[in-house]
């Protein structure tokens, strides 16, 4: 059966970046004469956001689906339901280091049931006021709940920037710049997505125990609610790391998202690996390391620097007050058609076992 | 129960326009220094597409969703299901004299059918390449059938006006643009969604019989999985009609939008009402009326002119080969809260019918 991933680039990669611009450096060709002969596109399907050139400026744009019973509980209360779509949509524009600015929304209810739209209304509203978002428009219809969210926004500093300094306001981050010798980070901690989403359907104690307080659970709870979106990291980010992606679909999935894209090899440490608290007082340890490693819905950043910017990564850490953890480096270039296992190691060995393959949903 | 009207009106009306352009006029302040400090928000939910200020650029961006069963039939056809999700996306920028330029898909399919995949990206491909359109990205999730497209584009003649001209590079075509003495317009027929779905859900003889032959069935059913968005007259229309709107809610329920969102009266003429030709063949004459009026699913443009401009008008229909008809003139301000009665009429009488009111999915 295809992976989600296989889906796309088998049906949905026909229309082709054009060569107008250079994702990995500077990407706005000012007074590029023939910016109207191309189709704009930049960064197309593949990364985290689209990348565009729209006569001056650049645009990035990004949609997220969220299904009911697959994406989340069919009994999630409807304010959760918008903050959680804003989150994981707000995730990719982090990824990117890019600005959100405005949101389109796509939604599929069954029926018109005022209380739910009153607070899924009013929860989305409060999201768009704390990151200073527009909802510019969508479309309404009847049918099995669907909640499709459109990102569209601008590299940073895009509209503060004198003129002066263009090549920085085309900079974004992308899957593809990682290079040998390069550290590999990780943002926060990682398995708090399956962890939560175990606490939400089995409550707190599934098969074979797991010691967690009344504190942490909520903090599970309100984490898979409201995914916080690194934006600011990912923004700072952007003439420091050399490539970012968002741990959606689990950390080796997500890594292996980045050595393909950057033709490389990704070797992480186990030890270093910064698992959220939580799995600490979960008795069997195989599903913890499992959640740590491939549970996805983290919707932290891992992101790969030059070795000469560590000092500058940690005191940004420190600045912005979020953890930032050295999990490995880029030790390789990786060849054309390399397996998983070549692509992603975990303390020197292959990680091809389906069951660490990330979620996706097919 | 609200409609889906008053749903957008109630819910998610809360990102207000900014007040950096006059949506009926000039849009773009080049060199606007104060452009970071508004949202860029010049159009936003209410109209066919948004429009944005991105820097010295103007975006447009319009969203519609197609669920299964609701909007059509659950045996469409995969590269029909393509087709008719691209043209109805697309006739909201025919409505607003747009240039399409990308799309993203968020696609949630039951199960991961490679034929169907097949069928649905050949179809969708196609028509990217016959609109010059490029897929930039999206999301791929289980679920529903259901089919959310975004589109992005410009203003016409954006990206190929000289500097001098940039008065005409952010001229849009808004429902808000009516004055009283206004020509009122349509193009192509009506009714032909409605007759068309009757074809593809009960065959050609309906309750009373109906004479219609195979080619004008074939007709319909074409029609109906491949709208022909208007795209070349409305970006024609862009320096001739006064106000716009894309005939999918229904003829009277759109005369409405337009004369709601102008403060004016529409008043229109049954006679001169294009009819499309297969509602002849239809017994049930009262049924036909329906199917004309408020059908909807027509995907024709339902514009105002004024008077002076009327040559210019069947001028341009002649040149491109797209029937325009005059059915009716703006008659008179409206005042705020007017009923539908006293917003639309029909041979000088109101029509608040509710069975008239046009296709609503609530």
């Amino acid at each position: 059966m295809a992976s989600e991933f296989e889906i796309i680039a088998r049906y949905f990669s026909f229309s082709k970046e054009s060569t107008c611009g250079d994702a990995t450096t500077e990407l706005s060709r000012v007074n590029d004469p023939e910016s109207a002969a191309t189709n704009g596109v930049i960064v197309g399907v593949g990364d985290d956001a689209a990348l565009l050139k729209l006569g001056r400026e650049n645009l990035l744009v990004a949609t997220d689906t969220l299904v009911s019973d697959v994406h989340f509980p069919a009994n999630t209360p409807p304010a959760c339901i918008a903050s959680r779509a804003l989150g994981v949509n707000l995730s990719d524009f982090a990824a990117m280091g890019a600005v959100p600015r405005w949101i389109t929304l796509a939604l599929t209810i069954p029926d018109n049931d005022e209380q739910w739209l009153d607070a899924f209304s009013a929860s989305l509203a409060g999201g768009c006021e704390r990151y200073s978002l527009a909802l510019i428009g969508g479309d309404t219809t009847r049918g099995p709940l669907t909640i499709t969210l459109t990102v569209l926004g601008s590299p940073v500093n895009s509209h503060h920037q004198a003129k002066s300094a263009l090549a920085s306001r085309t900079r974004c981050l992308y899957r593809s710049g990682a290079g040998v010798g390069d550290d590999v980070w990780v943002s926060g901690s990682l398995g708090k997505g399956a962890a939560a989403l175990r606490v939400l359907t089995q409550g707190r104690n599934p098969r074979g125990g797991w010691r967690i307080d009344d504190a942490q659970a909520e903090d599970l709870r309100a984490s898979f609610y409201s995914p916080k979106p690194q934006l600011l990291l990912g923004q700072s980010l952007v003439n420091m790391a050399s490539a970012a992606i968002d741990i959606s679909d689990g950390l080796l999935a997500d890594a292996g998202h980045i050595a393909r894209s950057s033709g490389v090899t990704l070797a992480l440490q186990g030890e270093a690996l910064p698992a959220h608290p939580a799995l600490a007082g979960l008795t069997d340890r195989k599903l913890a390391r499992l959640w740590a490693l491939a549970g996805g819905d983290d919707y932290e950043l891992l992101f790969t620097a030059n070795a000469s910017r560590r000092d500058d990564v940690n005191a940004l850490a420190r600045r912005i007050g979020v953890q930032c953890t050295l999990v490995g480096e880029v030790t390789k270039r990786s060849k054309d058609g390399s397996s998983a296992d070549e692509l992603v190691t975990l303390d020197g060995e292959g990680w091809a076992k389906p069951a660490l393959a990330g979620f996706e949903h097919f």
